[in-house]
């Protein structure tokens, strides 16, 4: 059985299957920040991330949050359902950090409830910008009625991640997400749920346990992964 | 009777006057560009957005949409009524133009219709950035119905301005508004309408009769500008 690779992320690869309508997704220990524009190998991110993502995605089924997880199939490899991905990155903000602070001047750390929910669109080449409902209107990117429906499962899935995490002494600050239409129309979520796609912060110390420890600099990627992985009851390396 | 300057922005000055509630407008000559990065002095620049800011309050006026217009005072001066400046700037786009090219990629030229609306926040040391709704509620900016008012209101100031412009033959491509609090609590259209806060492209020959005149070195400003005046009925210089 010959299976092929349709495409390749900045983390993941994803190639075909025996199977129809399922797909095989490959976490690489490529780390990218800034769009790119830095870059390094961190061995051991791949499994961190497949294994903490299929625990969350695991997690969200058992809530029934439909999502494309179907299985874990290796240490770096999991099997998902054939979606259509909407280039509209959801991002979820509990907590100010990131651009929040350096676009709006909005102090660092402060708690926001109800969340902020804001659309990106999903693009490298012209760097993922910020976008409102107008934008995806004209763009054709989705009907008014999916960004409805994608905005209550995202803030579904927060109120499903911020007990989850912090039950393992981690705040949530922020987090994307990405949804795909089904072949028979549905939208659910897809891509992964880890710290290279979520803000995690230790609640006693404040300490990143995501990939700002690689943006800035900050400490080793693979210690922090490996915390939450270990936090949320995965499985030693 | 002694006035004092309240306010200095890139364009424009406001004072007090001898009335209560009463401000007067003087308008600059300063022409800047890239949130203040090109700068330069043109002169009657000040007299002509003076002259086509007050013709179109007075229309909107006459059409019953409220605002901070009192009445042309002097070749560049305008009284116009206290208010409190919301400080979000409201973009209504009708043509793809500008930021929404760059941005997006969408193509410039294309018409969209309903318009595209767009909130940016008002502060020249952040580059106003754009924002949703709800960087607008965790900043405390304006409340959900104020915004859907200004909405409102920025959507039939589009239905007004759009007619008035091509009656000149003039396509409204773009423009910004700002919206002010009175005292008793309402929401008043306020700032200026201007080639300064409007694209304007001659609906023939497609050129450019607004500030991208000045911001892309494409011809002389106040000839453009002075094109406008003229066309919607102004008096000569």
């Amino acid at each position: 059985m010959t299976t092929e690779c349709l495409y390749e992320g900045k983390a993941k690869r994803i190639y075909t299957t025996g199977e129809e309508g399922i797909y095989r997704v490959a976490y690489k220990d490529d780390a990218t920040a800034f769009n790119g524009e830095k870059m390094e190998v961190l061995e051991g991110k791949g499994r961190l991330n497949n294994e903490i993502s299929s625990l969350i995605f695991t997690m969200l089924h058992e809530n029934q949050v439909d999502n494309h997880f179907v299985k874990r199939l290796s240490e770096t490899e999991q099997l998902v359902k054939e979606v259509s991905i909407i280039p509209i990155e959801v991002v979820v903000r509990n907590i100010a950090a990131g651009s929040l602070v350096k676009r709006y001047g909005i102090e660092r750390g402060r708690t926001m409830n109800p969340p902020v929910v804001e659309w990106y669109f999903k693009d490298d080449a012209l760097g993922d910008p910020l976008m409102n409902e107008d934008h995806i209107r004209i763009m054709n990117l989705a009907e008014r009625e999916e960004l409805n429906a994608i905005k209550v499962q995202a803030l579904r899935i927060n109120e499903l991640l911020v007990p989850f995490f912090k039950e393992a002494k981690v705040d949530l600050v922020d987090f994307k997400l990405e949804f795909g239409r089904t072949k028979d129309g549905g939208i659910i979520l897809a891509d992964e749920i880890s710290p290279d796609t979520c803000r995690l912060w230790d609640e006693e110390t404040g300490e990143s346990l995501d990939k700002d420890l690689f943006r800035f600099n900050q400490g080793d990627l693979q210690t922090g992964y490996e915390q939450i992985l270990q936090r949320l009851g995965g499985s030693k390396s």
